[in-house]
């Protein structure tokens, strides 16, 4: 199981200091959608250069032009790129294939994402699937990830699954989370908010441990 | 009618270069996603402070953290921002309401939005409804826009119905599209690709003309 630290809402300052102070406790790093389209692919450079030992996500949301973005964010030195299982078809399949050829990983977004679709993305089995409970949704809805996790029906017979959770994660939602151990849980504000994100992440990275190290 | 020049794939020297040779004959420019996602919101303000007299659009293609995305790209001189139609409803509203607070303007981009979607969207009538065709669905699939315009039937009876067309257009489909005097026609790489830039951007002005001034 791995901890992204999602870097959302930040200079790329802050979003490097940040990381600083919580390096031993994350391995997977996300430069946030806001900070990719605040600051483009400086911010993916930055914080691969600041951070050469981690897994680098870029959260991209492609929806089209596929290829120009994932070659640009995957040059620019992220490990792993997002595209929204919402987009065109063809879209997924070319970062797909970008992905296999680099080297790279892709992580789909499956916010939005019709159940015929997904029906359609099981093929990927390399993808991680990402549920996510949007920003918006939890903030303005106040949707709530569920804390057990729910496998879309759809994608039950994906061989070896990788699943990553992401929205609103905090210690209480994380406590129940890792039982079922997903590949990744995405931790944004309860960290990079946090009076003491040293703290938070400590305990973040000793629930994961409890359950199983991370890959 | 309004002729938007689509700015992608290219550095903002390129696409303030091509603005400037084009300048007389298209009276909206859109900052493309590669260019926010490459280079941040520097390529906004560069376009907003380079063309005082046009009105920029900010591709953002916005799926989440609306308040947050269309505020930064208002702040940086935008006066149309972009929201996936396929987004989940919470940020096309907020998008909407930013827009509408901030004086400024919503477009909704209708790629692979769903007909029961669309029937939720109608409901916002100051948008701009955009019927994209993708630059993968273009590129990788051989899809073509269609000459004449599909109103979706979830849209007829918007009042005022305000349509952008995208994906594609060349002089060719230009001449059969200005019939049915969209709102918005986007024309990207048939300018920024062209031999002579300008000379494509005062014929696609001249047909645009002889139907209808822009506005």
């Amino acid at each position: 199981m791995n901890i992204q630290l999602a870097l959302d809402r930040l200079s790329i300052n802050e979003a490097v200091k940040i990381t600083e102070e919580v390096r031993p406790y994350v391995n997977w790093i996300e430069v946030g959608t806001s900070l990719i389209k605040e600051f483009g692919m400086e911010s993916v450079r930055t914080l691969r250069k600041s951070f050469p030992e981690k897994v680098i996500i870029a959260d991209m949301k492609t929806f089209d032009n596929a290829q120009y973005e994932f070659q640009m964010c995957y040059d620019a030195g992220a490990d792993v790129a997002t595209v929204m299982g919402a987009a065109p078809i063809v879209s997924i399949e070319t970062c797909m294939n970008i992905a296999e050829k680099s080297g790279k990983l892709l992580m789909i977004d499956l916010l939005n994402t019709s159940k015929d679709k997904l029906a359609k993305l099981a093929k990927y089995e390399s993808a991680i699937f990402c549920l996510h409970v949007s920003k918006d949704m939890q903030e303005l809805e106040g949707t709530k990830q569920n804390s057990k996790i729910n496998i879309p029906d759809e994608l039950r017979n994906v061989k070896n699954l990788k699943l990553a959770i992401a929205g609103g994660i905090t210690i209480d939602s994380l406590k129940d989370l890792v039982i079922d151990n997903p590949h990744v849980v995405i931790i944004g504000s309860a960290i990079t908010k946090a009076k003491n994100p040293r703290e938070v992440a400590k305990i973040a990275n000793d629930l994961v441990n409890s359950v199983k190290g991370g890959d």
